[in-house]
């Protein structure tokens, strides 16, 4: 096996080796030092000598750990400057692991509006999508999830959390458009940060679960006018859910 | 100012030197190979040797692209088993370096009506809200780049065509919406890639211009609705251009 892929000793770049931790970690870090503000946009970063004593780490994962962040657009290196935070604009906020670094997006209220708000431009039109597109496999993928939420109710809260974030985005992904299906991961994370956010969720899952039956069978039935609403009206009831908190 | 920052010596990381130059290529380079089909999801890469003797470049220049291509969403590093191409659903479409790296975006169907497909969902709405939140200097980002396009007809595409997509650019972040922004270079990517498709672009430019001005009226007199129908006719355009060829 060595033989043939040849990238073994690549202990630095491997992801279950100790490097990959140290290196995961790292970004992790520093990318949550950058989302929490503590080093803000037009900011530099400290020396990378100070840099590798706080973090404890080498000099190549520092800088290994920088590349993945200018990638990310965090950052970015200037020669003779040092290393500078990007404008917040140039931040891939639509990457699920960026949004994974955030420290606590509910301390963002800017990110939790334009995620609500993304989510009601994007979901109806990704389920008007679905009613033309889904094939069998992507409907049996849905209503697994709707069932999951159902039988999780009313006493298994991470279960229904869990199934209706399957439940949308398995409703993307029966879009059949490949933008759409790649801001499934931020629907997720979107998703996610409701959760923590609402306070009374079963009360607000119980209230959803015939939301989530209607928009599951107006795509069943090929209406996408239909689809469109009901997934309007379930983001209603969420969004009224936020409000009372 | 080397003492200040202390990330002089780090030449591998700097865009500016030499090294920046070779990582960057070596990046676009591998992430045109598996967007253009060299390598496709599931399979495996060379080795590692190979790799730095056809690229031409060091161990530690591959390793640190293989990197950034794992935080794009191409690439899984396997211990073992060696470095992936990830399934696409996983490739972050939605950045535009990772657009940008496509050897042809006309060759794949899929992308290209997603694309579209996307910015009829995404743009209406972000003229909508543009028409209730643009600010003044919003207002005269769009409104000088609807006056580039006008100057610009009939004779230079060129420049033309950059007003066209800083219209577009404007009128999304004048949406003050923090996802829709993170969004701005892949619609900016999709245009570029229909001014690539669309033959008769002159012709479609002098269509599109009363359109483009309906946004900009709309906005300017704080039309949600209007501003929302604007954008819809002026997609329509585009799409029926996209049609004819």
């Amino acid at each position: 096996m060595e033989e043939v892929s040849g990238w073994q000793q690549a202990g630095s770049i491997s992801t279950g080796g100790e490097g990959g931790k140290v290196h995961d970690a790292t970004v992790r870090i520093l990318g949550g030092w950058i989302l929490g503000g503590r080093y803000r946009p037009g900011e530099a970063l400290p020396r990378e000598d100070d840099l590798t004593v706080e973090l404890a780490v080498s000099r190549t994962t520092l800088r290994e750990a920088v590349k993945v962040l200018t990638a990310k657009g965090l950052l970015e290196v200037r020669p003779r400057i040092g290393v500078k935070v990007r404008p917040r604009d140039d931040w891939r906020v639509l990457d699920p692991v960026v949004l994974s670094w955030h420290p606590d997006i509910r301390r963002d209220p800017d990110l939790v509006s334009g995620l609500i708000e993304a989510r009601r431009i994007i979901e109806p039109a990704a389920a008007e999508l679905a009613a033309r597109r889904a094939t069998s496999s992507d409907l049996a993928v849905i209503e697994k999830a709707y069932l999951g939420m159902r039988a999780a109710l009313p006493t298994d809260l991470n279960a229904c959390c869990e199934s209706d974030l399957a439940f949308h985005a398995g409703v993307i992904s029966a879009s059949h458009n490949v933008v759409l299906r790649a801001l499934v991961g931020t629907i997720e994370a979107a998703l996610r940060s409701s959760f923590l956010i609402t306070g009374e969720l079963m009360r607000a899952q119980n209230k959803a679960i015939d939301a989530h039956h209607e928009v599951l069978e107006c795509i069943r039935l090929r209406d996408p006018v239909g689809a469109r609403r009901a997934m309007n009206q379930l983001l209603d009831i969420a969004a009224e859910d936020l409000q009372t908190i």
